[in-house]
């Protein structure tokens, strides 16, 4: 592709780009496309000879976007906002064009210094604590995922459980992991591809408000201690993904500290809250834990992939995931003046994500953060008194920040058939979950474009099709 | 940001990254700057208030060029290519402009089909055993890194290694992995992070080549059944990071079916060398491979990351890496018709990395990817005749492709010296490995713009570099 072509490509991507933002609400949330129907139209062999770009472009329009389910709709409230925006895109379209990999200080020392301020930058904004600052025994770092944080974070804490010796022999069957029944999926993985086993897993029970109890925490400790376990490692959620639930993390710190348990607080959706003072709350404890997470790319209007994962102590995770092969060996890394990312990491190589938080920080200022925080959390209780002013309906779960949980009052069928309904119409997009074994509907607020309009739409909506599905 | 505001920016960096193209050939290709540079142009502060695009991208040109070791140069010859291309930077932009999350098929099921797809075509463009095939037992899946494939393919290797227990009770101390001593770390890396201990990693000696001798495998396979352990894993590489070592891949696939060890072919760079039929010897035995990778993001003009990984069976993944929260639970997933490729990977969210991928094999069509990948064989392949006609250095390792090791005839300190002011030049940038102990410079061809005239200025500069630092 000649420059000229990519200038002229490039600017019609740009415009299909805004056309789409222009029109997204016409399209049906979720896509209406069946199994097999995208690859049907596509050829089954690849072309031998290039294609012209508006070729390529018009298939988008025609296989692509039906096939879409189109998480920028002001009209989806599924599973937990997914923000793009505009200078996040341009962040990185700037990446892919500059087209570095740092993997280490000197492929690219501003991929990785930039990183390193806006992971200090995010300390500050979060007003979380300062030992996660670059400038402490800490420092945060772009994952792809809280998945992949909460799997770096145990195998720091599996590290420094054996001594830092888990390297070197293999693990055995004595370290346990504990986390609510509440817990993301992604804690119950990690453990798993550590080698830890499932069945050194401890899922807590939680209380009322579907948050960890801690004297279960502390009774499911003291057992693994008599039965000659090693508890290792502990996954507090600040805010789950299936009801926004906080666990005490104050009351658990308090049980790791004594029990030399590495704690990992995992913030995905709900760190972003702490933007603005009177959200912090959602953190309270934080200072006691070894290692946190969050995803701008959830709903700090940075594109997917970008998850800020810091530690307090970089040691254990450095000694668990560094490598130092000989063509990997450079003036800048032997200096110790230096950060190399790729060994606070998973993979090797790594993008310039850090382009896009930057571009979005500095479009948005702190105060234009907060105002997409305090939307999203205004519009969520909106919808929740409508809930609660109807008596066919009931609230599932406190949801103080972006996130409704509720239900029909009624069989889960009718529950069921009511999201089934809602999301065949192509109107919105709810998901569910089960909170005490019954069938629940999320409605989840924080999409850019969501406005108040249609969240009272939905709720009309929602509330006309019980009615059909009764 | 508007969508009027979108469009005018989009514009500028679309063209501010085309005129980087124009004149990337005049930037120093290694950052001159010191640790600590780029930071120190940073406010320590974020702001509060939202800035004008126009500033950032100013900073953009002041403060991030100079910290970019500029991979797209022409006279960027280190590690390995990272290619970037027009096709794959709009695919990429597409995709964020999207902004969709893979995770499951219901969740955007274009994402998740084209992907499908996409693994499909590069089977046939390859030429990979059918067995890799959507359509067969296996499959294949876009994972970041060649990292991340090798630590998925070992974990599959774990679960059918102990009869679909491992994620259950924890791994042991028997299961034993093998490599030869000239792998990519990542191999190391895996097995640490998979809770296997890097006691239990064989590191098999190499022939004269630097490719693993099988019989070297054998005897270690054999030792460890006679002394209680349980071989699991053998990593092969099909081009070698350090010197493009091809390991000999019928006869370690043989030993592996004979013991019944999960084979995993790394062939991160040269796989994509199999779009041309006359280097598809790459891949000879790879049909007794259980899963093989290669990146498309090196050689195969696909912006960064995107790695391919292929399982012949796809049952064993699965098993090891599959969820099933009640809040991912949907009807397409249940029918069993769909793939969700969050079973295939370690993260759970995806962005739509396929859209790159098809972007670039339509745009070039199979033979503007071949003519790419024969202009980098040739222009090395040229590379090596000037060495060889230079009786002050000598050929390292056999280089059969695009990589070329050689040294000066002289000590390891001389050797380094030359690289490094060669790096510090700004005119082009090598990195080095250790063969047979020895200090080895690589030059390995591969990007986009490098062009004969930019292989012949660099020998003429190494050869006149040489006389300096003798």
């Amino acid at each position: 592709m000649t420059l000229e072509e990519f200038r002229k490509a490039g600017k019609e991507v740009i415009d299909w780009i805004a056309d789409y933002y222009e029109k997204i609400g016409e399209f049906p949330v979720m896509s209406q496309d069946a199994p097999g129907e995208v690859r049907s139209k596509l050829p089954p062999h690849p072309p031998v000879e290039g294609e012209p770009f508006a070729d390529v472009m018009k298939d988008v329009e025609d296989i692509i976007i039906p096939g879409i389910t189109h998480w920028q709709s002001p009209n989806f409230f599924g599973f937990f906002p997914a923000n793009a925006s505009g200078p996040a895109i341009l962040g990185d379209l700037l990446s892919s064009g500059l087209g570095v990999n740092g993997m280490l200080w000197a492929t690219s020392p501003a991929c990785t210094e930039v990183e390193t301020h806006m992971m200090d930058w995010l300390v500050e904004m979060l007003d979380l604590p300062e030992k996660f600052l670059s400038t402490s025994d800490g420092g945060g770092v772009i994952c792809d995922t809280a998945s992949s944080a909460t799997l770096c974070a145990l195998l720091a804490g599996r590290e420094r459980a054996t001594n830092y010796e888990s390297n070197k022999s293999g693990v055995r069957n004595e370290l346990t992991v504990y986390t609510s029944n509440q817990a993301h999926s992604s804690v119950e993985k990690a453990v798993k591809i550590a080698g830890l086993g499932k069945d050194n897993l401890r899922l807590i029970e939680v209380d009322e408000t579907f948050a960890m109890k801690s004297d279960a925490l502390s009774a499911a400790i003291e057992e693994d201690l008599e039965n000659g376990k090693k508890p290792a490692f502990v996954c507090a959620t600040s805010g789950t993904t299936s009801s926004t639930a906080f666990d005490p993390l104050t009351q658990i710190g308090k049980i790791c500290k004594e029990n030399n348990i590495w704690l990992h607080v995992d913030a995905a959706m709900t760190g972003t809250a702490a933007l603005c003072p009177e959200f912090r709350w959602v953190h309270e404890g934080s200072e006691l834990a070894d290692s946190y997470c969050f995803n701008p790319h959830k709903w700090m209007l940075t594109n997917f992939d970008c998850d800020a994962f810091f530690v307090a102590d970089r040691k254990a995770l450095l000694s668990t995931l560094s490598i130092l092969p000989e063509y990997l060996k450079n003036i800048a890394s032997k200096s110790d003046a230096v950060i190399d990312y790729r060994d606070w990491q998973i993979p090797l190589g790594r993008r310039f994500r850090a382009l896009k938080l930057w571009f979005v920080i500095r479009h948005y200022g702190v105060q234009g953060l907060q105002a997409h925080v305090r939307k999203g959390v205004e519009l969520a209780q909106l919808f929740k008194s409508f809930v609660k002013k109807d008596d066919r309906f009931e609230i599932a779960a406190p949801a103080p920040l972006n996130l409704v949980c509720f239900r029909a009052i009624a069989d889960d069928e009718i529950n069921e058939a009511l999201l089934t309904r809602l999301n065949s119409s192509g109107e919105m997009y709810l998901t569910h979950t089960k909170l005490n074994d019954r069938y629940t509907l999320r409605l989840c607020v924080g999409s850019a474009l969501t406005e108040q309009s249609h969240v009272e739409t939905a709720w009309e909506q929602i509330a006309e099709t019980l009615e059909k599905v009764k």
